[in-house]
């Protein structure tokens, strides 16, 4: 075999975000990414660039985020993952070790996501799920908020449900297709599953945050198709906070 | 009504006990009492006990730990919860206030008490269970732990599987009744429930940790009648540890 033909690995992870900025490497600030290049910098004895699929914000989890890296050594997925897990903090675990195709690259090659947001209803809400559900100990109408997260199914300009992620920097092409958005009752409260070709920045927060509205009755079900028309975030809702969202499942073709 | 005599108040309440040195205030530490004691004499204006029925260790959580307190004043459970919950941290909850017999004790008073211990076998433990799980990656008989935990059920001194509390400290009386010894399958593992008419001091996770030396082939199920008969505590498994077990639910005449 030539020497520097780098393997191209597929990692799966779960994480807790609570301690953590978010994904992507920040200034002065610890992200999950940060973690796992530093951890493969001392595994491989090389520094290496980690890419991941979904950029998660500050406080959000992961249940199977994906991400790849290359490194021109042959890793064995049983020893990798005892001795890479030792490196990292209990709150990041790596559970899976592919070696992939030299052209995978998670984000572009993902066909399909699913995220889930989680709600508690009750008065009071256990403590063991504080920083995994939003907590929301007020009467709503969940029937209204079934009737209005229909309306997210298909293919739509997501626009008025994206934040810019930085000043001025909308996506390129805002339209996306969502194949489900469905609320669903679990124990301790409900959870919003949503599948889709591609999610825009915050835009599961602001799709729960909007729905939340709704439940409210500060809108109708009805006026999501307006929302939508208008391409303007100042017309849906506010973000909802991050702990109840998580990333759920990535699909490659 | 005459001034001054108190109401009886039994309160229940769910905490994450990861942050805590238990339930009991020690000096310098923070306890789950302390905290409460803390709140409830800014809440009543007035300094007040709060006596809890199982004395938790650091780490131990609880679904539904009892606690019984004295006031002259006349609460309701609604308006009570909401202010006194917003006056302690998000991992601790009380969640049920009820006026009881002036003659009502929190421990005393107690008949039944359940405990559950979770476990999880899996190579990698999913990071959201790491502080509520004792993760063992290895292979386990489980089979085993099931016929030693049979040996639990019934009335047993249990000197064995006691620690002595303070320095020469053992129980006055150390014989409990076992109703339930019961390893049960769930998501992310399993858990050992326990239900008894009382436990000795670290009794569950010494327990637990013989329990486990049965499922590591370092003991035969049957050694567990020898264990009772020595009466002697080095005769029995190492404790394990705080963070798998959870204070289940107590139950009164």
């Amino acid at each position: 075999m030539q020497k520097n033909t780098p393997y191209t690995y597929k990692i799966t992870l779960a994480y807790d975000g609570s301690n953590y900025c978010g994904w992507q490497v920040q200034k002065n600030k610890t992200s999950i990414q940060e973690i796992l290049q530093t951890a493969a910098a001392i595994f491989l004895k090389d520094p290496v660039q980690i890419t991941g699929a979904g950029r998660t914000d500050a406080g959000v989890h992961a249940r199977a985020q994906v991400a790849h890296f290359k490194s021109d050594q042959s890793l064995e997925q049983r020893s990798f993952l005892k001795s890479f897990n030792a490196l990292i903090p209990q709150d990041i675990r790596i559970f899976k070790l592919e070696k992939t195709s030299d052209t995978f690259h998670a984000r572009y090659s993902a066909i399909k996501k699913k995220y889930t947001y989680h709600f508690c209803f009750d008065k009071v809400a256990p403590p063991f799920e504080r920083l995994y559900r939003y907590h929301i100990p007020y009467k709503i109408d969940v029937e209204s908020i079934r009737k209005a997260s229909q309306y997210f199914i298909g293919v739509h300009n997501f626009t008025s449900f994206a934040n810019q992620a930085h000043e001025g920097s909308a996506a390129k092409n805002p339209v996306r297709e969502l194949y489900q958005c469905e609320l669903i009752e679990e124990k301790y409260g409900m959870r919003l599953e949503l599948t889709g070709n591609g999610f825009l920045y915050k835009m599961v927060r602001n799709i729960v945050g909007t729905l939340l509205e709704v439940g409210f009755s500060k809108r109708s079900p009805e006026s999501i198709c307006e929302i939508f028309l208008k391409k303007n975030r100042s017309k849906a809702g506010k973000t909802a906070p991050p702990h109840g969202l998580f990333l759920d499942s990535i699909e490659y073709s």
